[in-house]
């Protein structure tokens, strides 16, 4: 018997050397994808070996796992029996939704260089002999240990020095961000920082130690503006109508943003005032609203930012409720569609570092994609609309227990993957995407899209349907040609932004060495069901990377690393922005890019 | 028939040869003081020669004037008949109150030199070809014309930056801080400046032009605080009391602040967010009340001030409503009760750049004075209490319509001057220092203060007391036996604090060479009478200069010039600061200069 252990999840217990890791993870509530339930046929339940050893690779898992992914000792978990103590490493695509969130990504790897320095000091109380001010006794005292001369000290700072000295026997540390002493506090505390990625229809929050740089917990939370309009056009007008409005908006975000950073907080026993900085991005219209900057230019051509520049605002100019000095840095925009969400996606994925030929794909509500190709790069923005959340689809829902997950057709046997083993209640993104790669490899779809006569497509009040699930006394779980009409408009903006930048290089999609799948949706899809579909070029595997939400990574970055903020405005200098609406041809590459056709070929033009 | 021009008063009318300076002054409504009436014997309508040619000085005047006065072109109003146009300067002291506030000071005599740059650009609007967001559209129009790399901009700007680019047709000019765009306007607008000095009881508002420096309006008000305690000890107890008391403190100085600042602008047409920069000057507990910092401390030995150095602080961050992203600037404090506002009046009056021996006396609620010894500054406060605005004494009023301001005795017939000319209610401050010196003139009242027996002194109630006026139907206006133990306790501060200061530097008082008197009050007594009751050393009266506000025209002077600011910082570390009580001998001496007795003498020790 053997002790396993499933990281990032943290989940420990004992195995029989009989029990497949499914098994066993299954009896330790690790909620593993499994389409086929074990019966080793779907090639789904993907695990990483990081120590020990486990029994050799069987034929199906060679012929489900790429060459690299068996160098890099990926297995499949039913087919993988422990032969000593082992650590497995799941990764977010083969974790069912409950364990996934909006936050995962990829993993920081930058030395920490805070914006600020950490400086512990003791002064001498005052006499009357000497009866120095509290601000000028701080000074020499960071003076004599430091050499450091004087410099402001934050207002709020200020109102609480004296008690504060008083309170601690004189014996304090500051943090000093360029000039300015920004925080206080007693010596037994860190200082910690927040990093969120407010995306337009998901937050992701993450609470860090500043000094080491370590992630102490992060959140995922929906983002409230939603009531106001599930996409940013319909943001950007509601602002425009009021200023109370505006005001409204702005007050969502901060308020869902101090209620999680409460709640992080809390988890570790920590108070928001230990928080002393704080990096936040997201695309242009949330940057702008966030900062109650006017975004009515926004929507109009030609669609300018009010701000590109990355800023640093105090906390407290926007209600954000952390140490009373600390700032705010927001990472710089690109255009009026290619925000600073963007920028971190690029900061983390490091797309900007490669050589040759690499693209990056940040799906959402918006979706952006950044081409560098041999160091020129450049970005375009495509509106996929909200479909891959559920919406505008009749039974589509957000990645929520009940939600079809993953979808296999076996001959003409539906096995559905539903989160949280729950009765399905709907289905979402990632489900459709492979409901609709695996209806188009069955034939019951035509490349234009259309349902064709086929057993599995039915008629229903004079509309061409498939039934997902029968529920006995209920309606059945559908989805309708016009679903899918949806989807492939969601598709077709990703293929054409994809299609635009490789095109203006002069190249054809075959010549990307590499592609980044950014966005908790692209974490969770399969890519092959994305490339039956012609969501994303067909090209191996192997040159695909699922990195989870890379904007939250990035975020966390520019958070802990100077370095990295400093690498992000070079980023932000160096992207060009093109309006996809303005290539040539439009509408011809656009109908050309909604055909649910793997073999969509690229020299048309 | 000639036009006299009164300044700075702005009275301009005709006059005929015959006819005395002061009759014309009467008949324009400038209200020059005149004890005796035109009777030439009271020496107070003085007034100076600016341009023009009057007759020639009569040998009363002589007798009235110093050589120096006579030579700076002084004469008494009531001799001076016109032989041609003229244009008059009434010194604040020969106003009586209605048209003296507490603004008046010393002209400022150095070039502005703001501390942000004023910057005027023409902006290319983006089109689609070149979507320049808004900010570096601007950074890149202040590049071509001004070299100027890009730097911040405040978030208030930021906010208004996309609308008013637009509005203005893409035509503004910023004010640059540092490397921060702190306003933005229309190109037609000036950028003004607020400078205040707030006093315990008082508060001087100055509104400024910042590219000329001028004066551009003033205004006198009451500080509001009063209500919480006439002197500092019992605000700081007040606030001390509950956080809600501490930000009502506030709150009520900055109401009154955007009060009056409002009215000033109103006055020019001008709107508070043309105001990009504001001084504060105040004492060291109203310095500490007006940035909420904590006041305990000062209150408890050994009186530390939080915060001494000067500081940069966004208005907006203390209620202050001028421009949003403006800064307001508080000079240094020295020590825990000398504040900002006496190293302002040591800036105005430039103590500092004296050789020799010079001092400095800012007489207020609380008095601070400075010795400047070749070079060696030293500075003491003490606490010389309310009674010269009238307070703890039986019928003292502030200096308003109905005070009598000055008082002479021609043999037992008291001379009255009432401010406003009304009939008289109560006695101001300079009015009973003036009655004290004359009955201590007149031997009744002996060197101890004591009221003895002279026909001028009458028992009432079993205490001595002077009626002063007989009011029918109504009591009469007296000063008891315990008001002039009042004044004596006041003056004896002051004298005390000037002979502590010349001992320490192992001096006599008749070493001063020069001796500024600083504050509304200071400016408007009778130094003579001064002299004579023992509050001030009986120097020759040409080594005085009352010089009124000059705390208010310190802050102007930090307002306008960096080098005025650079200057104050210096002054703030180079004056030593002594504790009165910590003196040798104290209540000895403290007894002594209490003494009604201009022959003080100054050896002892």
């Amino acid at each position: 018997m053997f002790i396993i252990d499933f990281e990032p999840v943290g989940r420990r217990g004992e195995c029989f050397e009989d029990q497949s890791l499914l098994d066993c993870a299954r009896r330790l509530n690790v909620d593993l994808v499994s389409l086929c339930g074990g019966a080793r046929t779907c090639g789904r339940c993907k695990i990483q070996l990081i120590s020990g050893t486990l029994s050799q690779p069987t034929r199906e898992e060679r012929q489900f796992l790429s060459e690299r992914e068996l160098e890099q000792n990926f297995r499949l978990a039913c087919q993988s029996f422990p032969q000593s103590n082992v650590k497995i490493y799941v990764p977010p695509a083969s974790l069912t939704a409950p364990q996934r969130t909006q936050v995962e990504g990829l993993n920081l790897e930058v030395a920490p260089e805070p914006p600020f320095r950490n400086l512990e000091v003791q002064l001498n109380p005052p006499s009357l002999g000497s009866p120095e001010s509290d601000d000028q006794n701080l000074w020499k005292a960071l003076h004599a240990r430091y050499g450091i001369a004087p410099g402001a000290i934050d207002l709020k700072v200020q109102q609480s020095l004296s008690p504060q000295l008083r309170n601690s026997n004189w014996s304090v540390r500051a943090a000093l961000r360029d000039r300015e002493i920004v925080a206080l506090s007693a010596r037994s505390t860190r200082w910690l920082g927040l990093a969120a990625d407010i995306g337009t229809t998901k937050i992701a929050a993450y609470l860090l130690d500043m000094e080491n740089g370590r992630t102490l917990g992060s959140k995922g939370l929906m983002n409230p503006q939603i009531s106001y309009g599930e996409d940013v056009v319909s943001r950007i007008a509601a602002a425009g109508k009021s200023p109370e409005n505006a005001a409204k908006l702005q007050a969502l975000v901060v308020d869902a943003l101090n209620e999680v950073t409460s709640q992080l907080c809390a988890d570790i026993q920590a108070d928001p005032s230990d928080i002393v900085e704080a990096v936040i991005v997201g695309n242009t219209a949330i940057h702008h609203l966030f900062l109650r900057l006017p975004v009515q230019q926004l929507g109009l051509s030609p669609y300018v930012p009010a701000i590109r520049s990355a800023v640093d605002i105090k906390a407290r100019d926007l209600g954000l409720r952390i140490a009373p000095g600390g700032y705010v840095h927001l990472l710089p925009n690109i255009a009026g569609y290619v925000g600073a969400d963007h920028v971190a996606m690029l900061l983390a994925t490091r797309v900007d570092q490669y050589d040759g030929v690499t693209l990056a794909v940040d799906i959402g509500t918006n979706t952006e994609i950044c081409l560098n190709s041999n160091g020129r790069m450049t970005s375009v923005s495509c509106a996929s609309g909200p479909a891959f959340e559920g919406a505008h689809i009749k039974y589509g829902m957000r990645a929520a227990p009940g939600a079809i997950e993953h979808v296999r057709l076996s001959g003409e046997k539906m096995e559905l993957q539903v989160i949280g083993g729950a009765p399905p209640v709907g289905i979402c993104g990632s489900g459709f995407l492979d409901l609709v790669a695996q209806l188009r490899l069955a034939n019951a779809l035509d490349g234009s899209g259309r349902l064709v006569n086929h057993p599995l497509v039915h008629i229903q009040d004079g509309m061409r349907e498939i039934v997902l699930v029968e529920r006995p006394g209920s309606d059945a779980i559908t989805i309708s040609q016009k679903d899918v009409r949806e989807l492939q408009l969601a598709k077709a903006a990703i293929r054409l932004g994809i299609r635009a930048l490789v095109e203006l290089e002069g190249l054809t999609e075959d010549k990307i060495e590499r592609i980044f799948i950014a966005g908790a949706f692209g974490t969770f899809i399969d890519i092959e069901s994305a490339i039956v579909i012609g969501m994303l070029p067909a090209l191996p595997l192997e040159r695909f990377q699922q990195v989870g939400n890379a904007a939250g990574t990035g975020a966390r970055l520019a958070l802990i690393s100077q370095t990295m903020r400093a690498q992000a405005r070079q980023i932000a200098l160096r992207d060009r922005y093109i309006e996809l609406a303005c290539i040539p041809n439009f509408n011809r590459k656009f109908a050309e890019a909604s055909l649910i056709d793997r073999g969509l070929t690229t020299a048309t033009n």
